[in-house]
């Protein structure tokens, strides 16, 4: 299960560092819900999701790379075959020139479900981002 | 096993993350030690490890945040039922303004043993702290 | 799986931040190849990856610690026993005075084969340096 939940996070992060949205919000429910805690209103639907990533991306100035590094999972197996997983992700920031830096540090509070293909999907995120 | 001991450092950390000194402390044996490179004198036992952890987080400037990340375990079962674990942490720092920052790297070399419920406690800790 | 790989990158990495040159290209097979985007030709064969490392490690400022962190681990196993690895890794520098840094982030694509004892070595490495 580690080896699952570890590899859906690297998969789902990887995306959003590749600029694919609808990828990321493919990797929610269909009603999946993101709240952050930058945000008045949590973003909820695959829709939303997608539209929330591809508002992101566009706000990272130009020539500059950004990369998530997600890691220091607790994972909890609930009842209905819920897991109830506890992270934190690190997203580097690095410029045209090669300079890099830390650009955010979270917290994840997620609650994961099984697809119709008893693939992994985040139901409900809750992000923490730290200093904000 | 890999799932076990890399929940177990998360869990561990984020107590030392949330400020939770005791919890923290209880993670190790009630004779634990630990060792830090940048200290003269290890600290022995929990009401040590935890005044350790009390004093660490009092000189953390008013409204920055840290956050620990631990990984690149290896880990090896020795006689007895005892792991030696090597890893690395990364402490990261974000002030009230949002600005992140990687405040410190270190090397961490533990003993863990199992406690009275088979869980697992560090018996002995050395952590190594670059540039100390 | 996910833990035999998980180790086999954090003792990799782990010998060259030890400035094991040797050690680290023992990891490769003998034929095994470590494309940099930052280097317009490839490293190939173990003699040639330990001289780029001990070159790479030559070019650290004096006093000046590096540390890697490997996470973020896809594993593909696919046919012939070979593993396709996608990964992100952060280098992180500190200085003598304790000042810590993100000194690169990358992406490394790896294909990994099994050698004459069944343990895990690099065929072929792709590292993507973030702002290069």
């Amino acid at each position: 299960m580690y080896a699952e939940v570890a590899g859906f996070y690297a998969r789902q992060m990887r995306r959003l560092d590749e600029g694919d949205a609808e990828g990321w919000a493919a990797t929610f429910t269909e009603d999946g819900v993101c709240r952050l805690s930058t945000r008045p209103e949590p973003m909820r639907g695959r829709a939303a999701l997608a539209a929330g990533a591809r508002t992101a991306a566009a706000a990272i100035p130009a020539g500059e790379r950004r990369r998530h590094m997600t890691g220091m999972f607790e994972i909890e197996a609930r009842p209905g075959g819920i897991l109830h997983v506890r992270a934190n992700t690190v997203v580097y920031a690095t410029g045209a020139g090669g300079e890099a830096r830390v650009h955010q540090v979270c917290g994840c509070t997620d609650t994961l479900v099984r697809g119709p293909g008893g693939e992994l999907l985040v139901k409900d995120r809750r992000i923490d981002v730290d200093g904000a």
